[in-house]
């Protein structure tokens, strides 16, 4: 495989030419004398090291070796122990964490960029630091102060680490069905009980303890998803000076073969009456977790996009090397006995359609990143009603669409390689196997496609999509202003209409058709993701013009806009046309039809 | 994994309800007393039983276990011997082979279906037997009659294995600049040399002897694919009676580890000085291997299918099992905690999507099958060479836009899983892994595009797409008559004519622009897929209509040639509006842009 190396200008530009997010940092009370354009360049830099050459050259050994699992315990591959150390004595873990209990509190936005370096290095590494990063979230958020103190500068510190337990062998997408019961004991604490599976982190040698956040059922808790409360529960229980005590009553079971991560741990966790406690309300349990959802879900997405990246600088790398065939007379190299691969059509549409959703999606999950850092930092209650607004509409769709067109890049990385792209050595068939998780955990892209199209969209009669489309609208009309990029704006206009043409015709139609939603929600998905990229690549296009004469990478960037309009965005048209259809056609079989 | 079952009545309705193949076979005089419906309908159900019962049942363990070099030596999987010894007395392995040599000469539309089912129940099985076929024909076709008699009763009995020796480290598309030689020996024989990699089922111990049909260059020949030469060159020297005699000088030096068909060997083969014989002209190896591809590469088309099928079957039991989330109010089962994920829409668009993909495949490759049998048995020199254009023009679309659909279908399957989909033990992901190959040997997908676009459809000044549109034009004409499907009926037309105004435009800039059609074979090869399964589609859906009353479960054909037309078909907007564009914004970069 090609070595790593991070895309730092394509990520500095993003940042600061594009979204300025240094502008956001000044007005926000707990980032102005914390963040600068030059301390985040540093940081960013320092991550690159890291992802560059402390992760990336594990990863395909690692993939070899997989976990080892022998009578409960879990063995991570050579290299991982002495790797995630480093990484938590760099502060690294602890990157998203509250500064109070020893966190870097770095803002999304930069933060998001740290985590697409160290999923294009690794994803199955990633997930050590990124569950405990979500899990130190949700006990910053929802637990007492006691167990703050107790756990989070642990887990910041990266001497412990975290999980989530939610799903159940019978109870995935539908959590209101789970098993798991916790009961009180007398000291204040829970037995909880009951089997997790696909606990992801759930045993492994990487750290001193984990810290697993369980879903489980109070005794007296309604049915449904209204009775389901959230436990922390650690492997050993600390005792009250901090140090370890006992082994608490939860064990792993065993853990899943898996298409890929194998170097992460995919474990089955039983928890037999071990003893937790109760964060944040009895039966409020979801919603707790939940509110951590929107950086998980924007982070599973980056795992699409890190994967997307690395597969193109490997193909990339790969397709100016290998020798083969016929260019055109005006790109062939008559010197050679033939030209490289990169004259080939073919090769040049793999390579630029992933160029473009990488690019695309750097982009996309930084503007996301900026929207949740508005909605959390932002002095104005206005910018951050807006932002969370935004924040509600583009986080499935940064979750599903980064990871969809995540697998796309990998596959077309693995099919520049033809056979070689097969075959386990180069490492490209890792990305594709690694990648596809993505698009199933932390809710399946249907999942996030349901949410989208009817939680958010049709819950809110529409409201919710009109920020985003006045963002938009105002982009187009201040470029019509100066006459420029004609064409593409009048494709992102006409895009942008039919996005809402279809939004009106499904909110209509959801009146009387209960299958509507579900019948075209990941279409719709789809659409808003190529609209947002659209609007995005016509933004980059527009600063890059500007920036160009200090920058000249950037004339790339113009050009890589252009073929985005040109070969990506044509897309949508077969998307709203399967839209329009809407449910008719899926529910003309019956069961034993299929 | 769902056990296997062979989708018979459906292959019984395309073969004799809707292409009616019987007909032909009675004006073959070859096939005329072999063949008739009866006869197909006992062989077929004997395949299936080899298919369900013989191979379907190792193919999750045989992944598992993986085949094991040791110092030269392949061991497949347990099991293969002893399947593999079934399948060759059986008369399986010499299925297409002549009869005159102990084949059992089945017509290819017969034997696409068997070999749906074999892939179905085990891609990396059914190659040993594939690859020998492969080699049977272009002995058959082009090598002497002594080293036909020498040969072809063995591999026709299964009892030697063939392979093709193509591929070498740096030249895979690109074969005019292979390195391997064939110096002549005083005996007639060649020494032959070189290193061969890619080979599936170059060493294995299946068999008692490897047959390899090699390409090389003889110390004469001219540069470029027009100095190739192919030769056989046998693992085990043939001694006079047939007996083995001594070891060739060949050897396996490696095998590949690879992303799937791990039960399928993938060797470097190293020749040196092997003695082999040279089959047909000296030069003209190319051409002779090249008579056999458009029946490989319809059989290399017909592993994405078999894999779709499979993973439609397996994904349709488990969303039919799996309890989760409630459906609309009248599909909800109020009874049970959670209704049957069957209900969901998304869970539909996937399962409809791979059934409407997987049937329409199923038609496509046997419409192919007919072709190619036409071709070869018609009586009528004009039928002959009608079906010798259609071959030419659908056998590059048959080889690529069955894989790409297959690997869709396999992805589609797996999501219908969730998290399970990921998980070996299930063996959706398997077939992920099993059908991504297809996709990549055999000629790439992307050189299957340029074929069609460039040879084919530009390289005939399009009159090869003629027989096509007529063919399309004179269904449509007829059932318009009839005043049926007419939505239908309309959107296959408007297909069409995009399909001609785009083959024309092609066509016409093709004179001025060098890069234009590798700039969008692959959406163009993706065109004709969309369009001739909406013909096959309508087609099969006006039989079914016709049928129904005799066979009830032709009802469910009629629905989903609706959903195909309301939510597959739209996918050409795409790719006509991307089609359109040309290559312009393929060729804006430099080398040091990307």
């Amino acid at each position: 495989m090609a070595d790593y190396r991070a895309p730092r200008d394509d990520m500095d530009f993003v940042l600061h030419d594009v979204f300025n997010v240094a502008a956001d940092w000044q007005q926000a009370a707990e980032l102005a004398e914390m963040m600068d354009v030059d301390t985040a360049t540093a940081i960013l830099d320092e991550a690159a090291k890291v992802a560059e050459n402390l992760v990336a050259p594990l990863s395909r050994q690692a993939d070899e070796q997989g976990i080892r699992f022998d009578n409960g315990d879990v063995t991570t591959p050579d290299g991982f122990k002495e790797n995630f150390k480093q990484l938590a004595e760099g502060g690294w873990v602890g990157v998203t964490a509250n500064p109070e209990f020893g966190g870097m509190g770095l803002p999304k936005a930069l933060s998001a960029q740290y985590e697409e370096m160290l999923c294009s290095a690794d994803i199955a590494f990633s997930l050590y630091p990124g569950l405990t990063s979500g899990a130190i979230m949700t006990l910053d958020l929802h637990a007492s102060e006691e167990l703050k103190q107790q756990y989070l500068p642990k887990m910041a510190a990266g001497e412990w680490t975290g999980t989530m337990c939610l799903t159940e062998p019978h109870a995935g997408t539908d959590l209101g069905i789970i098993k798991s019961k916790a009961v009180p004991n007398d000291d204040g604490s829970y037995a909880i009980s009951g089997t997790k599976i696909f606990i992801t982190g759930g045993e492994h040698d990487l750290a001193d303890n984990i810290v697993h956040l369980v879903l489980a059922k109070l005794p007296d808790a309604p049915a449904g998803t209204k009775g389901i409360s959230l436990f922390v529960v650690p492997k050993i229980l600390p005792n009250e000076d901090g140090s370890l005590g006992e082994r608490n009553a939860l064990s792993c079971g065993s853990v899943e073969h898996k298409m890929g991560i194998h170097a992460s741990a995919t474990c089955v966790m039983n928890f037999d009456g071990a003893k937790g406690w109760l964060v944040g309300e009895p039966h409020r349990g979801l919603p707790a977790m939940f509110t951590m959802m929107n950086y998980e879900r924007l982070g599973v997405g980056i795992q699409g996009l890190g994967a997307a990246e690395r597969s193109y600088q490997n193909a990339l790398e790969y397709a100016k090397d290998r020798i083969q065939g016929r260019g055109a007379k005006a790109t062939r190299n008559d010197a050679a006995e033939a030209d490289s691969i990169l004259v080939h059509g073919d090769v040049r549409r793999m390579l630029l359609t992933m160029k473009a959703l990488t690019e695309g999606g750097r982009a996309f999950s930084t503007w996301v990143g900026q929207q949740l850092d508005r909605a959390k930092y932002a002095s104005d209650a206005k910018v951050r009603e807006k932002a969370d607004a935004m924040v509600a509409l583009l986080t499935p769709v940064a979750k599903a669409f980064l990871t969809d067109t995540g697998l796309e890049s990998t596959i077309h990385g693995q099919q520049v390689f033809g056979g070689h792209g097969y075959v386990r050595e180069w490492g490209q068939e890792q990305l594709v196997r690694d990648t596809r998780i993505a698009q199933i955990y932390e809710g399946t892209n249907g999942i996030q496609a349901l949410d989208l199209l009817g939680r958010k969209v049709c819950g809110s009669q529409g409201q919710l999509l009109q920020p985003f489309m006045e963002e938009l609208s105002g982009f187009v009309a201040e470029i019509a202003q100066h006459n420029r990029w004609n064409t593409e704006r009048a494709q992102l206009q006409q895009a942008m209409d039919a996005l809402q043409g279809v939004s009106a015709e499904v909110l209509q139609k959801a009146g009387t058709d209960e299958n509507i939603i579900s019948s075209v929600a990941v279409e719709y998905l789809h659409l808003v993701g190529y609209v947002s990229y659209a609007y995005l690549w016509l933004r980059m296009a527009v600063v890059a013009e500007q920036r160009q004469a200090e920058k000249p990478y950037l004339a790339a960037k113009i050009k890589t806009a252009k073929f985005y309009f040109a070969r990506i965005l044509p897309r949508v048209h077969a998307l709203v046309a399967s839209i329009k259809d809407g449910s008719e056609s899926l529910y003309l079989h019956d069961d034993n039809e299929f």
